[in-house]
């Protein structure tokens, strides 16, 4: 039985690691890196470091795995992530075999496993296949949209009210019914111009956590356009961007 | 100007604690605990046992403060949410002007300081008075539905899908629309039973994060008398019950 550890590590700030986290990294004896090329090197790169920082017990190895290519341009959405995720889940379960049996092995997963990441999902795959005896434990780590209304000062939701988590690309197709509290991640073009016109306040934050950090605030009408032209020179400069956002309805 | 951090110390495991966390309450003079009467001694007290483990490397005080009475029965949820806000933030302050112009206070806020949570607010409100200078930040902490999530070995979304969070009385009203992926908190009674005979799955936990842990998943209809009868066994035994369920359609 090959145990899995798939830890959350924060979405940027190395000092958002959890003391459980902490504990769990001292325990792999081999941590999987799943490498998604050249545009998140630096992601890697603060994988990496967050193993050096605090993985200090005992030895241990890395293994890297160079991630499937993936179709972001298929009209299915759904089937080509679900293409990616079996290739990815396939290239695990080699990795997973050539361990021990009593091998721990460790996933880092960026911000929090169960917000939009697929790393959960692969270790589902990976034991409802059989090829390979699994065990597998998820340590909670901090989300960007926490980071985000850390460094804003800000509540997620208002007074007993709700909150809607959402991407850029199902809000470019409306905004969703009966919720005026919405957060928005995987939006790689600002969709929230399309309510530019309407009575929402916007907090933005991108690179959250890390010396990068950029957060813009105020009426959506009033600093769109900033944070558009903020983002893209972020973007440009650096070669990738994360970012996320809150819009409120006031 | 008096510094105030608000600290998210996680929703009831002491490891959930950030490295963020540990470091900013060794930076602290003096918490300021609310204690929120009998019902939750248990709370404060797990409370005292996280700055009593990490809090180690200076001299700390507490001074605690006695919760005003809350009206829960008020036909104006909101309203009487405010009226004892406001309570709060005057003694609050009181407490903030009683200590050094360059102490820094500590607050220790239950899961992240975002989610349902009335500190944030209490420092805005003071710092809109204007009686007292403070300087704020936020330390984000693991949330009770991270707990949820990593306990249950789930995603909070489906792939590319949106995610709800409201309140047990928010749900009694209805079912969010557009969205079937549903996260409850502050439910005092089950409010999910009305989707008993729909097609759901439910995710439950108590205590979450604590060695009094209880966990429950499957179909609603099969599984909601079994919730029920745990969660009063539970509350019976215990003297309170701090649950949160995910609600997924299927
Ligand atoms: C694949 S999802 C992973 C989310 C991650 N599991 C979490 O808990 O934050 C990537 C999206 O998360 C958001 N994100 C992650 N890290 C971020 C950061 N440091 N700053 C801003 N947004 C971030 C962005 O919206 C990005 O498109
Ligand atoms: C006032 S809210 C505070 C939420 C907190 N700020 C968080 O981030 O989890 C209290 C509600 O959070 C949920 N909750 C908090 N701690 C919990 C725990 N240990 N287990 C289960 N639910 C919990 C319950 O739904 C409870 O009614």
């Amino acid at each position: 039985m090959r145990k899995v550890l798939i830890i959350g590590i924060g979405a940027g700030d190395p000092e958002h690691v959890t003391v459980q986290a902490v504990n769990a990294m001292n325990a792999v004896d081999v941590f999987l890196v799943l490498d998604k090329g050249d545009t998140t090197a630096d992601l890697t790169e603060a994988r990496r470091a967050i193993c050096e920082r605090f993985a200090t017990q005992r030895p241990y190895r890395t293994v890297v795995i160079a991630d499937p290519p993936r179709d972001r341009t298929a009209a299915d959405y759904e089937g080509a992530v679900r293409d990616w995720r079996d290739e990815r889940a396939r290239m695990i379960e080699e990795a997973l075999l050539a361990e021990a049996e009593d091998a721990v092995v460790g996933i880092l997963a960026w911000g929090d496993p169960a917000l939009y990441d697929g790393t959960i999902r692969i270790l589902d795959t990976i034991a409802a296949r059989g090829n390979v005896a699994v065990d597998y434990a998820v340590i909670p780590g901090i989300t960007s949209v926490q980071v985000l209304t850390a460094r804003h000062r800000i509540m997620l939701n208002r007074v007993a009210g709700p909150v809607h988590i959402t991407t850029g690309r199902r809000l470019a197709a409306g905004w969703p019914d009966g919720c005026d509290d919405v957060v928005v991640m995987l939006d790689a073009d600002l969709a929230c111009r399309a309510y530019r016109d309407e009575d929402v306040d916007i907090y933005w934050g991108a690179y959250l956590g890390t010396p990068d950090e950029l957060l813009v605030a105020g009426r959506l009408g009033k600093v769109v356009d900033e944070i558009d032209a903020v983002r893209r020179e972020a973007r440009a400069r650096k070669g990738w961007i994360m970012d996320t956002y809150l819009l409120r309805r006031v």
